[in-house]
């Protein structure tokens, strides 16, 4: 390790930045909090949905959560879940691959018991699959330059990770 | 940044101990190990399950994990699965969101394979939600003073996570 | 605390080189990627998958994910989701305790839809459980010693939990 002390003690806190702020995304999209993307994202940043859709720019990207649909998903019961992620900086650029999970209520299955754990119906899994986080430090720190998400569908989760490479 | 570089080191140790105690619950939960609860949370520190229920003191909040309850949903397969937690220190004050599961196995459903990965008849969530820790800082380290619970039900998520703002 | 800064940043160095191997694994068997397998776990390093199940050596255990049933289960649709691992180090020789979900594709339900959030037919946990990972230090950073998993099954999850301590 021929790194100072400062540069190690620098590149752990980036390492934990993105952490954070990855960690940050499921409690602001069950929330629809606009403001945790207007602040996660730079200005042109990108959400590549799959598909063809997404949207770019901190405050387009922000918007999504303030739609009704979104509201009525939040409404019906929202909960994003994220797994541990693998992050890689690079100097002032960084590359994560996170797994996240959507899940919600499911209200068409009877009710079952968990001793100690009450009465539920359960809950499904809407989607899930590998998200790819490009970000960039700039002098407000970390910004994500752009996120794309593949579902674990058939070859999609790889293409994401592949790209990531 | 005008922290000095132990300073710098004592915040990311902090995250770090958070983390450790939080990734801690699962294997406790599922092992009902009492000794966990007494060490991780603070002698007066709150358990808060919702609905009115939970409970007061280390001691107390570790007891429950020896009730014959929880000892039978250990019996019938008893998973509980953290997320990438959020963490906001203060000083001696600590703030995390944190995503728990708790899942079981899925005794009514058909068997079904998957190629080098054997057949199960799978699992089901039967609860999921955000968590939020409140901890402080004393002489042993951090301990919790209060974890409130809230399910992945309509309003429920968010009610924990604002509160945590 | 007596330990010296540098002996600090490299214990919060060590931890998240940990967290960053267990991060990787998930990519890894989602794309079937040898390499990681390769380069994760020691030369003689073994898998034990229980019921006598496993696999010894780091090119051996690679190659798992080269077979024609892992590379069908790819082709299916498989995603790992790793939750936050609790990661012991002690001095060259560490210990992590992670949870894991085998995720799939649920194809026998019927679509569902979330507003927003498009119409799928859900995913399916195969499996999920506690791994327990023993690490030790090399010239080469952390390598994979021995790696054991335990379903949530009856009893099963705390097998390997408890033989963590």
């Amino acid at each position: 390790m021929n790194d100072s002390l400062e540069d190690r003690v620098r590149a752990v806190e980036d390492k934990l930045a993105i952490f954070h702020l990855i960690a940050s995304h499921p409690p602001a999209a069950d929330t629809g909090t606009d403001r945790y993307y207007r602040d996660a994202f730079a200005a042109d940043g990108e959400m590549d949905l799959g598909g063809g859709k997404g949207a770019r720019g901190n405050a387009t990207i922000g918007a999504l959560v303030k739609t009704p649909e979104h509201q009525a998903a939040i409404a019906g019961g929202l909960c994003h879940f994220a797994g541990l992620p693998r992050v890689e900086v690079d100097g002032d650029s960084a590359v994560a691959i996170s797994y996240l999970q959507i899940i919600t209520p499911d209200r068409q299955a009877a009710p079952r018991e968990v001793p100690g754990h009450g009465s539920t119906t359960g809950f499904r899994i809407h989607r899930v699959g590998a998200n790819r986080w490009e970000l960039r430090r700039g002098k407000d720190g970390w910004k994500v330059v752009r996120q794309s998400r593949n579902p674990a569908l058939p070859g999609k989760v790889g293409e994401v990770i592949m790209a990531a490479r």
